[in-house]
Formats: structure tokens, C-alpha cells, sequence
């Protein structure tokens, strides 16, 4: 696990299963926007202040393999490491392990940008600072 | 909207909308799924029944562009094609299309296979029609 | 179903199912809270327009009575008529109705109240008047 | 806190939070529900294994008091005491109270049952016996 910038370690909640009696597809991207927003806030940038102050950071691509899902009562961390991907993109790349054997379940890569009140795509100088 | 195999209407629900007042990232999979499972039970295919009978499709591979959010009061379609990706897979080319403009807010790509009740890949025999 | 000032027609989408097959209780109060926003908008009366200029319009209590159980497929209408209930404070009465036998599923009386920009209690004039 | 027969401690994630920047209602459903899953696992009922032998915890009433909005980057615990209502029903008192100044946010009083696989209630005997 010591190649991520980041690990947040979560279990799955009942209520995030579905009629399979497996973790529903899109509750991966909350475990994986949720461990992104509190790495970014590790890191001293904060999404909901931000939001207030009219600069959204948004995602702009997500790929998401699926390999194994996760079932009610698993223990897993979401791992992440972030690097830039261009001028505008920053990219997360992010691994949701299972706790009892180390397995991969999903793997993602998140692209995103930052917009600025008037929706321009304009990294924050904090941002831009972590990605260099 | 011709080329689309089946497209669905819905509408933008305030619980969707996040601190951005703007659609949830994860959201977006919910009404693609929606849209998949609408599309399949009106080919008379029933992912809950099917799920009952122990086959279950699922998704291995999701490609997500966000392209432009959707907002509180929004009106939209999903529309979607399918095709067959390999002998075990199939693949679902689904937009979200705002309908006061027609702009693409969000183009998908996601890729999935059915796992019969030993847990092992095996396209029903009803699906399997539909892919050929 | 004359009886309601206002009904809305929705059906369950599997992602809303749990592991039990069936609707997950906190998916009801979103049901309920969309067919208010519907209702209040058809009124004149934005939510989401109030919470961008500060007025939040929130629960203060929820009652809900769950009777029977919403299932993949099903289609209902969520019934609802709106009443003053104290000076600063409104009640809805919901009634989600499964279509194929209109069987009440879930009754709720839903108490709200509106909050302006400095967070006092406060009803803003057109919800006012919609109330007398 | 030692009022409580069990309490969990969560934190408030991005996604969970609606355009008023606050928890939306339904999710603090979502909260008490895994409290009382996790403290019923904890003495060793497991609701998913249930479900999955036809035995099914329901819900048949919930209340709920908001006081206070839970915001991003809240910390909280719910508390939770259990008791039972009428031979076939049981009901939760549950607290959810924020963690930096200890104000209670939301109140709720869930009353269940337990239904067999004939969908009729009937407490199972481990239930039965923590209840007395």
C-alpha cells in the first residue's frame, strides 16, 4: 500500500447494496469522490469551501473496471495517488481494496479540471502547487 | 435521436443535486442504469428476476465524459445502443442529452457481462438473441 | 385520488431496491421530497431558486408510516395535500399509492418550515399566501 | 454519551449534501439505518445473512425530529438504544449528535418488525432474546 499519496479506509454500509446483494455500481464513485475530497482536504484544499466561493472542481472523464464486488460487511480502503495531466487536467488514479485478502475490486481513473465563477477552467494556485 | 435503440425521458430531482447545485457525478450512473434496465425489460429482459434466478448482469467496465452538468429542473433522455463486445461481453453507448438544447451533457460507454449462479460468465440465451 | 391538491406519477428504479428486493426506506423520502418540490414549483415556488438567494425551505419532523413494500417495477403516484400548521410552520400529507391495486404503501406527514438568509424561521410571502 | 446501548461515529461525506450546502433529509435515514445494522451485527444478528434466509427486518414506522443541519466536514456519532414496542415490534431511539459541540441534530424513534419468509411477523429467537 506504499504506493498511494493516500489511503482512507471505509466498510460497506447496507444500505449501499442492491437487489445482487452487491455494492450498487455508482456507490464506487461516492467511495472514490469521498476519498478524493478528503485527501484534497488533507492537503489543505477544501471542495465544499470552494464550491462556496464559486470554484467548482469537477470531473470531467471517469474509467472505472469493475473486477470484484464488494458485499455488505466488507472493510476496504480506497487508495489514490493524483498527478497532472495536462495544463488544465489533474488525474486521480484510485484503487478500492478489500480488506480481508488485497484485492483489487475497482480501479479508477478520475480526470478532472477546477472551473472559476465565470465556469473557465483555471486551477487554483494550491491545486497547481500540489501538482508540480 | 433516430440511431438510438431506446431512449428514456426523466427529470432532474433536487436530492440529486449536490453542494454545486449540479448533478452528482455518481447520479449519472443511476440513470444510465435505469435506462439499461428499462431497455432490457422492454426487450423482455428483467435484471431483478434474472437476479432472483441467481444470473446477474453487471457492469466491468464503466468510460464516463462529462462533457456539461446537468441542474435542478433540468429535463433530459438517455439514449442508448447495444452491441456485442466479445463473446462474453456486451457494450451500451449511452448519451444524456438536455432536451431544451439538445447539448450531450454526459456520453458513456459500459461494458457488461452476466454471471451465471456459479459465479462464471455466460450470457443467457434471451440476451444472447438480442446481441446477434 | 381526487382528494389531493397535487399527484405525481413515479416508478421504482432498481438502483432504489436493497438487498432485500425491495425499496430502501430513506429512497421513500426522497419519492415524497421530489413530489413536493414538483408540487411547490407547479405553485410558483422554487426550491432550488430559494436556496440560491438564502431562503431554505427544511423539515423539521417527518412521520412516515411504511405499510407495504414498493418492489422493482412497480409504479405508483405520490399524492399529497399542504397545510398551515403554526405560524412559522407547514405540514404535508403524502400518500405513496402503488398503481396496480392503489394500495397505500407509505403515509407521511412531512412538517417544514422556511428559513431566511440569517436562519430565523420566516415564510417567505408567496408560500404565505399559497397557505391561507 | 453512556445512555446509549451502542453509538458509531461517522463523518459527513461531500456527496451526502444537497444545493442548500446541508445533509439532505433522506441520508440521515441512510445514518440510522447503518448504526442499527452495525450495533445488531455487533450482537450478533446480521441483517443481510437474514434477508438472505428470508427473514426480513422492516421498518413499519419512523419519526423524526431535525433540529440542526449536519454540514461537509462534520464529525458525529449516532447513539442508539433498543426496546421493544408490542410483541412483534421493536423500536430504535436514536440520537445522531454532532461532535464539536455535542448538540443533538436529529431525533428519530424507529419502529420495526421482523417478517418470515411467509412475509409474516414473527421476531426471530436472537431478537426475541435481546429484547427481553
Amino acid at each position: 500500500m506504499s504506493d498511494y499519496a493516500f489511503t482512507l479506509e471505509m466498510d460497506v454500509r447496507d444500505y449501499e447494496c442492491d437487489i445482487q446483494g452487491i455494492v450498487n455500481n455508482a456507490v464506487y464513485q461516492n467511495y472514490l469522490e469521498h476519498a478524493r475530497h478528503e485527501y484534497l482536504k488533507q492537503v489543505g484544499i477544501n471542495f465544499a469551501e470552494l464550491a462556496r466561493n464559486g470554484i467548482n472542481l469537477v470531473v470531467v472523464r471517469a474509467e472505472l473496471d469493475y473486477k470484484l464486488p464488494l458485499m455488505s460487511g466488507d472493510r476496504f480502503i480506497v487508495g489514490l495517488t493524483m498527478q497532472r495531466e495536462s495544463r488544465i487536467k489533474f488525474a486521480f488514479h484510485q484503487d478500492i481494496i478489500r480488506l480481508t485478502d488485497d484485492k483489487i475490486m475497482v480501479k479508477g481513473k478520475i480526470i478532472g479540471t477546477a472551473l472559476n465563477p465565470k465556469g473557465r477552467p483555471a486551477i487554483p494556485a494550491e491545486l497547481d502547487k500540489l501538482l508540480s
